[in-house]
């Protein structure tokens, strides 16, 4: 399939890239720097372009089967997360094609007795506060995407630790944060693309959000 | 002030640009039809434009106090009343100025004891199917402003029967359907457009929803 990523050079972004390529995917490695993109290996099917995802229009994104979204960018431009999602929507309104998947982050998940937002758990964490926007503009960004019913989307949350690293069998969950027989919930990278991977070869899910843990 | 009306020559815009300019306001109104703008009523403080409000920037929305968003479009269009306002905001992103004006439907608004969402009662009316579209899409549109909090907006919606006519006394609420001493539920242009030109001048509302009815 015909693959781009938004973000491709981040922890989430390379490490779908790498997954999707070793598939034997077409892959399209989207941004911002030429620096950064310079640094995926090469690969004859790797195209690498700089580019504003905010820029991309309906004509950019329709020559692809799938558009993911790992855009990641600063805390205090938070609100891009959600900003991205609604552009993509509004460009491909009425469309079931390309499949659009969004990263989202662990706070939209639920937890606990009570179902809580994980959010707020993480609003509780003095060190969180130089980041917390992230969490609460992914939560906003999954609201807006769950009032859209004419656009082929999915949507991926990680585990509440998502860090760089190799692929792990993983646990497979829906709205609830989930955690591994040792209580740890931990989400690497790999395990990320494999699971996004997987979802793309074979859909199981459909304009509702998933969550993959490290098993 | 400078206002601009996006949506100028539809039955609330047009009674905005009239209200507006009777209050010695400098308006810019939008449509997408000349033809349509050119049936507005001559007036020195009056400049109209052709343009898809799709189009408009930050540099284009940064020259006015106010916009006023009263796009209307058909049921089968609907969608692009939440990808108008994920537009503007998404321009206007960290700003206090201009401020937005969104007018939305009476479908958000709460009714009866249990508070449930009018739009509820709208679908269930058989003769409301062919545009049931549009009230639900500017809920949508409400919830995702409601998560908006870096930009100048707030939201107006009529009472359940919004119909062209002059200017009466009127109510005002803020998430509950109102009705009069009567038991009607009735919101003219006419009582809009005083309502919003009254909000414009002297700001009571900052980024929430309120509701006008005719008394």
């Amino acid at each position: 399939m015909k693959i781009t990523i938004i973000g491709a050079t981040g922890m989430t972004g390379s490490a779908l890239v790498a997954e999707a390529l070793r598939r034997g995917h077409s892959v399209t490695a989207l941004a911002r720097s030429a620096e950064k993109l310079a640094t995926l290996p090469a690969n004859p099917n790797l195209t690498t372009k700089v580019q504003d995802a905010f820029t991309l229009t309906a004509a950019d994104l329709t020559t692809t089967d799938v558009v993911i979204d790992a855009f990641a960018t600063a805390p205090s431009l938070a609100f891009q997360h959600v900003d991205l999602a609604t552009r993509l929507v509004a460009e491909l309104r009425e469309t079931t094609h390309p499949r659009l998947v969004f990263i989202l982050g662990a706070g939209s998940l639920q937890t606990g007795d009570d179902h809580h937002l994980f959010v707020n758990d993480i609003a509780k964490d003095p060190n969180a506060a130089s980041f917390l926007s992230i969490p609460q503009n992914q939560l906003k960004e999954l609201n807006f995407l769950r009032d859209v019913d004419n656009v082929n989307w999915v949507g991926v949350s990680p585990a509440a630790n998502f860090h760089a690293g190799a692929a792990t069998p993983f646990l497979v969950g829906d709205d609830e944060l989930l955690v591994n027989a040792n209580q740890e919930s931990e989400t690497s990278s790999g395990t990320m693309a494999v699971a996004i991977l997987d979802e793309i070869e074979q859909p199981q899910h459909h304009q509702v959000r998933f969550t993959v843990a490290d098993k």
